[in-house]
């Protein structure tokens, strides 16, 4: 199977990252549309515009599948993006929402959902999760901690302060949803943060076993073909591609 | 005159309002690029091309003048919009040396320049003050001040952390160029930070200080008229302008 891997920017790395340790596909294609990245700020008009452009780029490649890796896209966009693709698309949010439901055994057990302004404002988590009747269910928007992954700020002073800002007046959760790419490379500090009573939702993962439900891999590709594009600066992509996924 | 005020995003209302102070222009036509801010981690070839699809929205109205409230663009793309304009363009770089220049003597008293990666990257205003004979320059890339400015957090202890995270290791300057629009609403806590003896250099006030240089102003205009364009989310555009320029 040939999938292509879409994201808002870099963050998707990280999900790209989980579908090479499960070796599940033969080439991999990612976009990145790093010209105008972020979209957690943007409204859903324009999210759904870059959406469908990207869909046109992958119009390109003879592709399978495509995997939206960035949760504002697959929050706002997913429906439109699958309207004008000639393949199936699917989001990181429905695989979340499965991965949580699968991690957590009491429907009224608390889950808090973290992302961008957009994705926590679409509540598509809570809908996705409402309808699986979970019950204790809170949203915050967490926009600082996507810059301070992007400055490489994964612990230390100014992250905890950002921590203490955000989550001060929250009950520690029994899961937590990574809802933002970029928020994995943070796993160990909120792990820490929360304790291990917590359980961290990755959509990385999560996708990975949304994917493993939904087909059959007969196959494993140990050594994929790889192929990064990007709106703006491919080179800065790749480099940090080099970076995420082989050291 | 009738001014267009061009910046990537809401920020550049910090110029418009020091233009508003002083009473400048019959009329000022503002442009934020909303769904594509932030400029500041993008490439010179990006915010080249969307500097000239402002210059060609602008073309809708008969300009005397075009103001570049954006640091970074001010730094990478002021020649281009020049060519590609019928009026004048003029940046805030340029117009931030120039106040440095007035408010300091000795030519090696120390200067601190802060702003995005793009901009800082750019050497804009270390190039503009090394000609004319400054030689105590650092210049430094603060880009996590955006968000939090975004975000309203404009002290506190995320900011104090921050602040620490950036300048401990700096000495305390005599002027601190806040290259970037959005710092001036950090002004208390940054003049708190460093201390009475540092001279903060804001953009809108250098603006207004290099247009009075070059222009005659023979009238003043205390009921201009405002219009508000962005390519995202006008209303949200023109709430931020109501509550910045008239609370």
């Amino acid at each position: 199977m040939k999938v292509g891997v879409f994201d808002s920017g870099i963050g998707g790395l990280t999900v790209v990252k989980s579908l090479l340790e499960h070796q599940l596909f033969e080439e991999i294609i990612y976009f990145g549309d790093t010209s105008r990245v972020p979209y957690g700020t943007k409204d859903k008009n324009t999210i759904i515009r870059y959406a469908i452009e990207a869909v046109e780029f992958f119009k390109n490649f003879e592709l399978d599948l495509i995997i939206v890796a960035c949760n504002t896209v697959s929050a706002y966009a997913l429906d439109e993006m699958n309207e004008s693709a000639s393949c199936s698309v699917i989001g990181v949010v429905e695989a979340g929402v499965l991965a949580t439901s699968n991690a957590i055994t009491n429907k009224d057990d608390n889950i808090l959902i973290i992302g961008t302004n957009a994705t926590i404002n679409s509540r598509a988590y809570e809908n996705g999760l409402e309808k699986l009747n979970f019950t204790n269910l809170t949203a915050k928007a967490t926009p600082l901690l996507v810059p301070l992954v992007e400055e490489e700020i994964v612990s230390g002073e100014i992250l905890n302060a950002t921590l203490k800002h955000y989550f001060d007046t929250i009950e520690k959760p029994k899961a937590l949803i990574l809802g933002c790419t970029h928020f994995p490379l943070l796993s160990q500090t909120l792990q820490t943060y929360f304790g291990k009573e917590t359980q961290l939702i990755h959509s990385g993962d999560a996708i990975v076993e949304y994917l493993q439900n939904k087909f059959d891999f007969y196959k494993r590709f140990s050594n994929p073909k790889l192929k990064f594009f990007a709106s703006e600066n491919p080179e800065a992509l790749r480099a940090t591609a080099q970076k995420w996924l082989y050291e």
